[in-house]
């Protein structure tokens, strides 16, 4: 029973709103004696952090992320970890006038059918400035699963994708759309920079690959590790599908297609498998291939362009966002999926030891 | 912690093997003074049994379920219901022969990388077989939300989608591919049937509605509504996608192009929206519009076609599904999807009861 | 969020009334490769069989309890076991007469006032019958944990205690009370027999040593090792104090005498304690030294005395309970207090293997 | 699955180490709408705050608490409340001296069993520092429960008893130790600085009581409102054992003797009754009674007479504690116990309204 937890052995809660004094999480179930310290956790919050070019939120936050507890002498005690990070630049009256409307495509309405009332302020919880804590989280579960290299990239925006041809993994940090294919990234300069101009969004698709997860994480039925995948990346915020390996496209194959066959492996390896069509991931069960995943991004609905909408007293308005905002949310989700992807092969790495020894 | 159980509140735990003496489930945190009979429960059953035409697996089962616990004279105690359904028609010489062997696409070589050994038998708990468990679970969900009517088909089977022109709810329950598109139903069954001649399979798409359901259901974060469907229908076996409302089409779209804008609505309801890109969730949190997503179903792996794989020992070998199939496993996933629909929205009624009263 | 399950790694759940036609248990997390069979679970369920002396309800029970899952060749899968014992001795009648009075002292009332009706044959869910399935859940915990080997005895009747002078290990299977101490048994045969024959019933203390419980397990704070054996004991029927090493008697000793000093062990072990007034656990986690604690059962309230009472409607009445009834619920208790301490150590050994490897 | 988490529906995390520099909780699952300020908290936190006079540690802490989440415009929001404490008074040198060796009874030996090593500043975690948090986090569930109002006080202090003759409620608050007997609080007085002077302990026991829970807060099996109250207050440091009602008492009584009898209520409320050995529970659920517990307090292992025991390395040495510390941790225990008491009660108060609406 968890609103803000997530995870079942590994477990990390989080706390805190857009416009809040500080944002936080604690980490729970964190093996002892793991080398940690803020600067373990630090660049993947860089990474993350608004304001760096003007493909994002002008908002700016230092993000400093600040360990309180369950850490000593530079090792993990075992004990429940502290994670907390101070709001800086908060412009609460971007949002006053809009404390009496709903903005269509955010939680305004169903933040206020479910409890009566919000937190207005840069949409209080719902706000994406929570996967921040998501990252941090994500850095101590990294650390857990030191064996796995974690990548993620934006794979499309705005419908234009990445040519598989162009991939280019050292690309990916040289532009500020976590693009693998060059040629991408520039169109992608023009499209998102025309969308933010107009005050309009778009939606995107981030791809994400996990290398070096052994087989056997993860369980049947209901804790299947794409299961918890899905449940991970779903609860992003602005995230509307996920798929594991081929996800859509597999509906489309015969079982012939569709088929991973395998060969014997190197002695001691696992078997080599000749395809990965099923993302890495049998019967909920990790197969010792690559676990890949891709995530939709929808557009935000903060755009410049007026949308029909009501007040609290059901009267019909209109409504403009005029706020700080990503004209593509998918661009600042990448790393949210990387610390996703590690949480829960995290918690399913310490799930599997518990059963298994 | 719960590999075999699901929900929050309302929660419920399969045990069972394809080809042991039975299957069953435990439904937990039921709300007592409920009718509840094993005719409410049998036609969901029913709608998913095998063997009952040629487009699915000719294995025979009555799946007739007995409630064993939690009903006195009719009605729910608030006390565990005990679901149980035996299984007949078990042919555990048809797997004999694999006992050894993986069958690439199944279970099989994760679970021994896991446990160190399997039941073979029928996929043992890897079956699909649970998921009638879950059918069951989900009749005594749609009792607690009886207010909420839910609706799923199949819109696309190996590449060949439905014309919404023709959607017509009757047709559904009239061909046995669950297809609201007479002219695809009459496409489908050349399709299917050719599949099935060939020892072929084919993946198909599940499009799943709930209508009634209100505002205010789901939660922030981490128990988002939207997370737990994703969840839920990921769990199910050979789903390897799943979108809330637009999906990965929002990915495409404009903020403008994906705005749901609101008008007021009749004095008493909530407001008239004006689209549903959202699939009837905002925030994690139900918005009153109906609530929408789509399943990729993959095709079996089980085929005709040998495939490449190794021995247990490692050694290569050849596969050849010679057991009985689906040509389609989309076509009876259909009866799951609703029940997962039924059994994630009942938990967050309750769910949402238990913190807004 | 579990109402009828036990436990966070290795879990239970279980389901049955007194007067269905079945109980059960079904116990998840298990590892697998586990030798285990009805033959392993069956000896504990006979110990607490009702029916078998003067001294307990004559209720006849085979309890014969069946594996329907989880077992293949004679081992345990890593999937969920499903245990089930039929009801067979059924006798309504008994009860008929107070399905519309509350008998003071039983759950009547109180599942009245909760969910506004109940299943009052025998007691229905709020029945002891239900720790039968505790018994074999304890069964496949003793599995878990063969390095620990757990004795329960009673250590007092209706105020009789045993003398610790006369404590002989052997002598608790000579007797129907399981009792260490053969002259207190003697003295209790009378006592037991004579509230018996008077339709009264007397309470009792169960003490129970857990040896060989390796140090660490348990948790800090939330999850220690006492307070889950103080809830799991508290849940058990009739259970009205639980006490971890000297419980209350520890409040009337100085820091001096509660000392539980540490000299150097023999190599390779950990320190040798020259005593164990914290019964074995510090912190919430094991020390090494061996887990004990004492559980307080009440008088069983069915008693042939009228008691004042009301009926459903709320007018005066009076209650004389008929049915058949054991004259000291904390005999039967015992084995259910073992199968506790099992099931609670069996989960923290896979707990703490999860978090420390 | 949660090692810092405690509770069903309302749910708290804390973190934070006695010499840290916070200590911190976050509650989740809060009803919405609450009026919460810090001011409804602080007099909790003052009540059980340590330096307030010679019979508890001279360790100076302001104890201010502050709400950094999930409080708008004065109410609760329903999303996660975090509360914060900042460590001031921290002594680390008076510990650097027992880095290296264990003091018996405490949980250093335990701790360096399970995780390695540990934060030996002020026991780290396994401090009652932590307590200040559930003293905190009961501020928030009493506002859930305000038709309950909550008692405890200390009933014996080195088995010393009160008198219940003497019982008076106004008396609790005009002595340092929550005694309801003047003529006890002024024996305790001479007891307690005795046993300060000597560099001894004390150990107690503290008696609490709920009035006004309704009927039918609870559940059967394993979510009893008893079992959680047994888990929560064994879970407190120093804690050995707990009763409820009558506890041990219950098991020296016959069924006459313990009947708690039933006569019909005035109308609208439910049965009168004449007694109340059960302590408000029936079955695992509320009774309408007063819910009544006894809780042992051991005496804190930290003396100055040296005890036996071992370095880390495992050689004989001898432990003084010098730091500063409680005579009776049982009485600031007693904040503690009444902040368990509204945890469970309000936690159950949600669970109920799941399912029974």
């Amino acid at each position: 029973m968890s609103w803000n937890t997530f995870g079942r052995v590994l477990r990390f809660t989080t706390w805190g709103e857009s416009h809040g004094p500080a944002i936080g999480a604690v980490v729970d179930g964190c093996p002892p004696g793991l080398t940690l310290a803020e600067s373990d956790i630090q660049p993947y919050l860089d990474a993350r952090k608004p304001g760096q070019n003007k493909f994002t939120t002008q908002r700016k936050e230092a993000d400093e992320v600040r360990i309180l507890s369950g850490v000593f002498e530079g090792k993990t005690t075992g004990t429940s970890l502290s994670l907390l990070i101070e709001n800086t630049d908060q412009r609460s009256k971007d949002y006053s006038d809009i404390a009496n409307t709903y903005r269509p495509g955010h939680a305004d309405y169903a933040y206020d059918a479910k409890y009566g009332f919000r937190d207005y302020r840069g949409g209080g919880r719902s706000s994406a400035r929570e996967t921040a804590m998501r990252v941090a989280a994500g850095g101590v579960a990294r650390k857990v699963i030191s064996e796995v290299s974690i990548l993620a990239y934006v794979a499309e925006i705005g419908g234009d994708r990445i040519d598989p041809a162009n991939f280019d993994v050292e690309e990916i940090g040289r532009n500020p759309f976590w693009c693998p294919d060059a040629q991408a990234a520039r169109r992608w300069e023009a499209l998102v920079d025309n969308a933010r101009k107009a005050g309009s969004s778009l939606g995107a698709v981030v791809e994400c690959v996990a290398s070096g997860v052994p087989a056997g994480w993860g369980a049947p039925v209901y804790a299947k590790l794409d299961s918890d995948l899905a449940a991970g990346m779903m609860s992003i915020n602005a995230v509307k599908g996920v798929e594991i390996g081929d996800g859509f496209d597999a509906a489309r194959l015969t079982g012939e297609q569709n088929a991973d066959p395998m060969r014997p492996g190197e002695s001691g390896d696992g078997p080599r498998f000749e395809a990965n069509h099923a993302g890495g991931i049998s019967g909920g069960i990790s197969t010792g291939q690559p676990v890949t995943c891709r995530v939709a991004f929808k557009p935000t609905s903060s755009i410049l362009t007026p949308v029909e909408s009501i007040d609290r007293e059901g009267n019909a308005t209109e409504v403009r966002t005029k706020g700080r905002h990503d004209p593509c949310v998918g661009i600042r989700g990448t790393p949210v999926v990387e610390a996703m992807m590690a949480l829960v092969l995290a918690d399913h790495k310490l799930l599997h030891r518990a059963q298994c020894g």
